[in-house]
């Protein structure tokens, strides 16, 4: 019988993104992605659930400490809060800042960040609003 | 190492239902339900979510396209939303309209409609109230 | 230079209603209130906010004590909580039971309630959803 | 002794802005507006309060019916939703796009809209993030 | 016809606090405050709405600077954060901390703290819990 | 291909505690805790999600009655609600009264009183604020 504890940090960044492939036609890009290829962009206040795995330290009663993991979220988030994504992140440079994508980029961020401190990123949980999120993790 | 990515989109409707088992007294429904078995019904503000399982598209850098999921979702609620449950429903004809037995009808209702599109259902989330909701999905 | 505190309380409820002016025809009905005139109506979760003046006792340091201002509330929520307003409440008779009435035949029933506690009803909002509510208030 | 109700919708929109004084240095613009500068603006979901004064209908129990009220606002927010606010709408061709400065100029669109409906504007509260936000109204 | 704009800044914060007249009977204490007399306190993740009203500066487009109004907020917040109001803030040595009181405190600090910044405190806004809050201001 | 069904309920309390490990230094316990160390505690509105796994009943279209259901999780939170933690609660005489530890608590409270209502314990979700849960169960 085994025993599972997640701890997960919520934390929210301001952003601005467009969708637009390269590839396609304005026509196409405008059938497929509507409002959302207005070419300045439009914005949201994303919402970035960030979920650890690990055991309980006696000493400590914790799985991570928040003065440690807030610092990580916050150095990973640095390219993304108050940027303008398609222009200012150059892991968007050829790929569409969905929520998807956007979760993937974080997830890889954070898991390689999380590794020097004896835990493991378990779950990305991304809200674009309110009432649209998108979870991403990899399992080994 | 297989990576994992759902999307949920949120939606509300209003209905009411009541509850009421026709194979028991008046006073057996009474000990049971209390005052859930007022007679005309009474209401809620559900919150439904819709989570989706896929790959993401390379070219939209989406699993499903909200322009896509929404409808299937508004056509699902169109038996729900602005409805007395028990009456107008035929869902419900026999079956109590809880909050277990709503995520299940709506299971069949969406994950059938989402077929055609390429993803799955992986689970559907109903809020009765802020404070109680139900988790329902089928494995293969 | 005078002092104002307010205390505001919110409490939740569960009703359904149907929005149909008897001396009108269907047609008309129809073509004012749409899907709320659903024949067996509809329903909310209502958050009711009932806000109280006076002045701050020196001895408990609190407007009205929330074990006096809890069971007044709940009393007054007895024909709404779990009811078909247009069946089920009196009040609604002969009032069309919107978001607009309910909170105006609240008002009325707590203000009258409040009166021996020795401080005055300020304001009752009702939040049908999250994203419509109503404030009706009496000025002396 | 003469009551007064309101009735509040709220509307969400996306939008992304940039803050920056034509007039000053650069340095002087990140002194002010620090990352809220950034070229090409950075975005939030924007969420509206519109509140209506007015007396209730008897024969419909409504200040003022939501199948009105509604496509009031979302035509005031036709050039906000999904738009960069300094490029592409010309109110703020010449005024930096503070909360503030949407809330003025969302009052003058959605005020004037309003009158041919028997009511008036009472107040707009627009919402940047869940923790800032402005109210905005003018007294006769 | 004069405009009015008003902003909002909610900053959340822990505290715990006893409710305990000193003058009276522990019988009295209990029959009044009953839980919240728990000897050590309890607590409450509160929110505190700080509401600031000015004229827009034409040459910022904002009535405060949030870089200005967030460290004046916290910096108030100091001996709140983190304590046990009763044992640990000065102000309660014999002032009951209840919500009523805390606004007071609250606006009496923040009030004077905003006076060298050319704009008023409009109202203090504080939220025991996301369901009981009082407001609290003084008129000239 | 297998129906899975959980229902989960929410319910809030209030409680203070202190981060303190008895068997270190002062220096090392606020080089680690921070301000969570303030000898008299600090406090929040904890939120508990309590989810249960198990079959729809036929006759009444539950896993398990919110009648039964809610008394267990209340007569559970004797012990927490409107208590400081490190003093009230004899479980956290000598485990430090973590997010992570509460939780851990809680599951092995809850788990045993359900054993008799024919339906298992799914997880223990606690929030410590609206920005940070923790999740904990025990797999057999």
């Amino acid at each position: 019988m085994a025993n599972k504890t997640l701890l997960t940090k919520r934390v929210s960044f301001s952003a601005s993104h467009r969708y637009w492939n390269k590839d396609w036609s304005e026509e196409k890009n405008l059938e497929v992605f509507g409002k959302c290829t207005s070419p300045h962009g439009h914005g949201h206040n994303y919402v970035l659930e960030t979920t650890v795995q690990g055991d309980i330290d006696p000493e400590t009663g914790m799985i991570i400490n928040l003065y440690d993991l807030k610092p990580i979220i916050l150095d990973a988030l640095a390219d993304f809060d108050h940027k303008f994504l398609n222009e200012d992140n150059p892991a968007f440079a050829d790929l569409i800042p969905t929520t998807e994508n956007i979760a993937k980029v974080l997830w890889d961020v954070i898991s390689e960040k999380l590794e020097s401190h004896g835990c493991r990123l378990h779950r990305i949980r991304l809200y674009e609003t309110p009432e649209l999120y998108v979870d991403y993790w990899r399992d080994k």
